[in-house]
């Protein structure tokens, strides 16, 4: 990437519109028990394969060859950050997933029920995954109980089953902590620790939290105590809006993506739950954005469940919604994905993601199909994704000449 | 590549096995000469075919664009090492080219025979080639009249014709050193200097070696005087066991690249003088080991000599020998080169190598040959070869994902 110094003095304020469609998950292998396709090969794409014609193809690196992203680093690399150097904590992106509202003095973590035997000795660090409305139930009951500690406020939300969140809201705290929670049953749950001098005040309260927490909950059965982790404040970056001198919004279903977006300070705008909701909103309400981020969620499910046809079903149902999105006929369209989550490991991956990106100056590589294998040989190359924004910008002439 | 602290964060402690077979020197360029193919394109390859159309393709760079590395560059790379950063030094490389013992205490040194005339002028380096025989002989010599200097032991070895190397083995040396040879005839032998201060006590001891070297030899003819050149330690390298957190093992019948992979802390295994005998190796004594590297040699020899024939006939004689190594069945299996030597250059090249790795989930591209010209279409794309461990890696299922 190029220093971020000059990017500033090329960056321009004016230029057409971008919008980066994300299908979760979506580069794939081809393996002997999917006969040698992918699931973009396989999948009926005629909106896609028209688009492909008139765009610049070429595979994204999310991070470095060989390392598989989190949705975390998946999406910081989209959007041109370095994600080695700005990563977002566990705490902040549970929170973020949660759909909860998080300042830049809160330290959020990542907490949960589990079982203690008389002696204070974990010994069920999920509780028998209780369920989640006895979860809701027992963090109403924390959170009456326990407003606050010193001058901090404690908000809490329950999330699935046994886990829910901690942010700790009040001046002078810090995220720099270790875990209480030691990460094997047979142990007692551990006392946090600031890593720095100005954490001391978020342990100590840290602390008081999970005392006074596991004594209301004594009586209760399996889940009679509660472990945290991931202690952490929103990450300090630069605003997207800022960075790249775009106004911006984002359109997502999922709670995780709309938290990551908001951290980065863009528009999180308001949606239904699926694909075609998202399209209409984009068509409907984004008028008023240079740069509009809208990420599909179904074929990363899809990759984690090893389901092929689940996945080719995904990219067919958000290939048919692209009519939608070309009404409002967007400078620069960009398809993409924040990682592949391929069928043969049914889990993200560090296969390089395929990236197609059209507008009028996009030198187009002239494929028929939206394919990984067309992808490798694309005009973009296999490149690191965070280089992914300023090709965006170019293509929507947003970046200035650099030198005479 | 991904800072070592990240990268060390996410290595497992166990997983899949892999097989890394080098061909020394193996990537090539078509010209008019050859009708335009490579030595790989010509050769009759049928296990290399059924592997690659299972395997992830691309072209690792040794070192950087356009640079041409030396055999220790060139493995550091394969090995995960940056190789501008962890440079072995000349001395210790010809030493380890002996199959020399080194500590970590020595100071190894090139040295070799040449001719003085009556004012102590350099006339001729290299003293007219000597045969190794008299080399032997005069090393022999300078072993029993010299084995110490002060409190450092001097161990000799004859490498061919003319050249030897020097060990200083002692406490407190250092390899920061000048050379003692001019590098061209019609000069004196230069006076060895320290760079640094705790070099002084090895410039000294090195400096009454070339003396006393020289006052026994002076009757000799036509190697009447050494001189001495590359001095060095072994470098500061992190072990590679360690370093990637699996158990290692190198099977190669060149001194150099046994005593490579041995200062990097990989299990050297006893085998013969032929792929052959190395491939049986690797089908018998290696089942103890997650990681191991099979180099040979006769490719590379070819492409020193411009003979494209024999290139061919090292390749296919290479490939006749896949079906043994699969009999083990490694997880992951990479054949590639630690450089490429071209039959046009009749040199080690700066050309990117070609590369392919074959695992269950490598994500295959389906090329029917092993070519440089479907691996600049690979889905690995042209990329630094440090980064090719992290790929091995993840395909033996190594490597935790990065974020969350």
């Amino acid at each position: 990437m190029i220093p971020e110094k000059i990017l500033d003095s090329l960056l321009l304020n004016e230029g057409g519109t971008i919008l980066l469609l994300v299908m979760d998950g979506l580069g794939d292998t081809a393996t002997a028990a999917t006969s040698w396709r992918t699931p973009l090969e396989a999948a009926r794409t005629p909106n896609l394969d028209e688009l492909v014609k008139e765009a610049a193809c070429g595979r994204g690196i999310p991070v470095s060859p060989g390392i598989t992203p989190g949705s975390g680093p998946g999406h910081l690399a989209l959007f041109g950050y370095e994600p080695v150097e700005n990563e977002i904590g566990r705490g902040v992106l549970e929170a973020a997933g949660l759909d909860m509202e998080i300042t830049p003095r809160d330290v959020c973590t990542r907490a949960n029920f589990g079982t203690y035997d008389a002696n204070g000795i974990i010994i069920d660090r999920r509780a028998g995954r209780i369920p989640t409305d006895k979860c809701k139930e027992l963090v109403a009951k924390l959170a009456r109980e326990i407003p606050s500690i010193e001058d901090v406020q404690l908000v809490l939300k329950a999330g699935k089953g046994h886990r829910f969140v901690t942010i700790l809201r009040g001046d002078g705290l810090d995220g720099d902590l270790t875990d209480a929670d030691p990460h094997h049953e047979g142990s007692p749950i551990l006392t946090v620790k600031a890593n720095k001098p100005e954490g001391e005040k978020t342990a100590r309260i840290a602390n008081e939290f999970i005392k006074r927490a596991n004594e209301l909950l004594h009586n209760e059965h399996p889940s009679n105590g509660i472990m945290m982790r991931g202690f952490s404040k929103t990450p300090d970056i630069r605003p997207f809006p800022r960075k790249w001198k775009i106004t911006s919004a984002a359109i997502a279903t999922y709670p995780m993506y709309r938290g990551i977006t908001k951290l980065l300070g863009l528009n999180v705008l308001a949606t239904g739950e699926t694909a075609a909701d998202e399209c209409r909103t984009y068509l409907n309400d984004a008028a008023d954005y240079g740069y509009v981020f809208l990420h599909v969620k179904p074929t990363d499910a899809a990759g984690e469940d090893g389901n092929f046809d689940a996945k080719v079903a995904a990219i067919e149902a958000t290939d048919a919604q692209i009519p939608t999105l070309l009404k409002r006929a967007p400078d620069v369209l960009c398809v993409t994905g924040d990682h592949s989550t391929p069928i043969a490991n049914k889990a993200h991956s560090w296969h390089p993601v395929p990236v197609m990106v059209r507008s009028k100056v996009c030198g187009a590589d002239r494929f028929d199909r939206f394919t990984e294998k067309n992808c490798n040989t694309g005009s973009l190359g296999i490149f690191p994704m965070v280089e992914l924004m300023p090709i965006l910008l170019a293509n929507a002439g947003r970046l200035d000449k650099f030198g005479a």
